[in-house]
């Protein structure tokens, strides 16, 4: 697990080698930091925060009022909080605001949220006039170990999750960890969530770290959350690297995410993510057990820490196992409509079978994995 | 001007080097040969074709069923034509569209048309589930010889042209010069205009070939249209070659492009594209001229070729300075609002100073040219 140090004082946590390579810091208070001023003077000198009306009032305006303090032009620009605004409407609400300011080539655009707000900025980031330097901050664990790294940028439709998107990777990614204080803890839960996939699907130290470090990460003790965020980030980092545009070793960050999306699609996003990615998380490994790909011992674990961390592992009410077959159809990675899926072959490794990382699965069996997981 | 020899038979007529390399094949008939359809057949098994109310027609049918009979499964899917159909509604009709035809990742997208329906195609197509496999069949000259060449996609918005887009670059660009038979005149003539920037900017040969070559190429002339075309390409493949992130030297591109936009946006893109650039380069011209950097004799020649092909020179009525300074000041050019322009030194060859291929021209100059522009 501790292939970089831990960041207890400020530093580079890592240098993602992708089309662009970029840095991401980790330190508390990074933000008040001449670097990371620096570093956006650096970039441009008039810049648009994307930011929702929560992280707005949070930290919004008084980062506008740093970085303008340090003589940089800046517009704070929020839309409403939740993933019902990652749309394509929100995305052109945000480009009609940065149009009527007369934003152009020469600014940039810092997202500042969790991974609906660094999504959807990144996404009109990548696309205003055709692309201008972008710098996240995420501000919840899943956006800090999950949504800013790879550069993944989308909306949703009704259709699905990120059906409309871009892969644009930012000029860097400033991590401020004392964000997470003001954190509800059903967010926080959420982004333990993809901790637990990044564990489960690469590194079987970091699932052990999670499994005996509960009760410290569960109260956000300041002494774990650096190798929580850091190395979870690691793992992220590894995998897309490996394979930016998603055509093999990237599928793995999808384990737990064939049932997670049609969870969200059916409860039309009333679902968090985390939450739904935990039940899809325990129905996927269900599957690779059924199979005999997964030893019974392993199928345990994945679901006792989910358990344990006071993720859901059961099915939400007044959901139809047909519903769920038909948007898992609809999913980005289905075949010829054949719905398809990583399978764990042990904590911290998954089924590669030439080259494929995900497996198509015969409708039936997929009926009868939702009818397995119990219902609430 | 001989860089690469002429096509007069089926050739690979460029290998175009980008971030994804890619080729533009030219034939007249090429839609019809075997080469075309492997090619179809090697990328993706199930197709949209995206065209518009007039290609679908000319076209888009004919296609849709030669390739359906060769084993493809091909969808048709057209927008009402015209650069007013150049928006992000557009783009999202045609998403949804694709997104209850329930197209995935393992699909790809044809764009057959001109400049409007390649670059709406090539936008959809880049932000698809981040991304589908594209093929370009342009079917104007404008398409042929600028639009298809170097992977720029967008849409409009009142504020400016392709403030909103991509670079993204096609599988293959497929060029059939029989389209052109059924091009309108002033189209033709629209396509011209780009032809002799591309002249103006980088090959006097090139320019010569026009002036002398005028009667054939006016009249469709098979036996020059090859050369018309594929010597108008290699010098836009030469240049995003060069510079596929318009940092540098494809800001020669835009020659003429800067007063160009600037009559789109102030006339509502009622005046066509290659109109407004065949003023735009005589305003431009006029302004080189007028600082000391372009001689009288090369203003000259700009003036005359246009004039010769019969293409606009004179200001549409009821256009008012102050309307095309403002829209000149939204450019993506603009630093700071201050109008920059591409500066002509000679046929063939443009001012770089300091590795900046575009000037800021201060506002009473840039008034002083709009005001020595003849009136219609």
């Amino acid at each position: 697990m501790a292939h970089e140090p831990v960041c207890t004082v400020m530093m580079k946590l890592l240098t993602i080698s992708l089309k662009r390579p970029h840095a991401a810091y980790i330190e508390p208070g990074v933000l008040l930091s001449s670097s990371f001023f620096d570093d956006c003077r650096s970039v441009a000198e008039r810049w648009v925060i994307i930011a929702d009306h929560t992280t707005e009032k949070l930290f919004g305006h008084q980062l506008q009022k740093n970085l303008y303090e340090r003589g940089l032009s800046v517009e704070l620009v929020a839309f409403k909080s939740g993933e019902g605004q990652k749309t394509r409407q929100t995305k052109e609400w945000l480009e009609d605001q940065l149009l009527q300011k007369g934003f152009g080539r020469d600014c940039g655009v810092i997202g500042l949220g969790g991974g609906v707000v660094t999504d959807v900025a990144g996404f009109v980031a990548s696309t205003y006039c055709r692309g201008l330097p972008l710098i996240l901050i995420p501000t919840t664990l899943l956006g800090m170990v999950d949504a800013s790294i790879g550069g993944k940028t989308g909306v949703n439709t009704p259709q699905g999750k990120n059906l409309i998107g871009t892969i644009y990777q930012p000029h860097a990614i400033w991590i401020d960890p004392l964000t997470l204080n003001s954190l509800p803890f059903v967010e926080y839960k959420n982004g333990l969530a993809e901790c637990i996939k990044h564990g489960a699907i690469l590194d079987p130290t970091y699932f052990a770290f999670l499994e005996e470090e509960r009760v410290q990460i569960l109260t956000k003790d300041p002494e774990v959350l650096p190798t929580l965020i850091g190395e979870s980030c690691h793992i992220k980092k590894t995998i897309v690297e490996e394979d930016e545009r998603e055509q093999g070793m990237r599928r793995l960050l999808n384990f737990g995410h064939t049932l997670g999306h049609a969870l969200e699609v059916v409860t039309r996003y009333a679902l968090p993510h985390g939450q739904a990615v935990a039940i899809g998380m325990v129905g996927e490994s269900w599957l690779a057990k059924e199979l005999g790909i997964l030893p019974e011992d392993a199928f345990d674990r994945i679901y006792s820490i989910l358990k344990n961390y006071g993720l859901p592992t059961n099915l939400p009410e007044g959901i139809s196992a047909s519903d769920l077959l038909q948007a898992m159809q609809h999913d980005k990675k289905a075949k010829a409509k054949v719905p398809r899926f990583v399978m764990l072959e042990e904590i911290g490794s998954c089924l590669e079978c030439e080259g494929e990382y995900c497996q198509s699965v015969e409708p039936q069996l997929v009926e009868r994995m939702i009818e397995s997981l119990p219902r609430q």
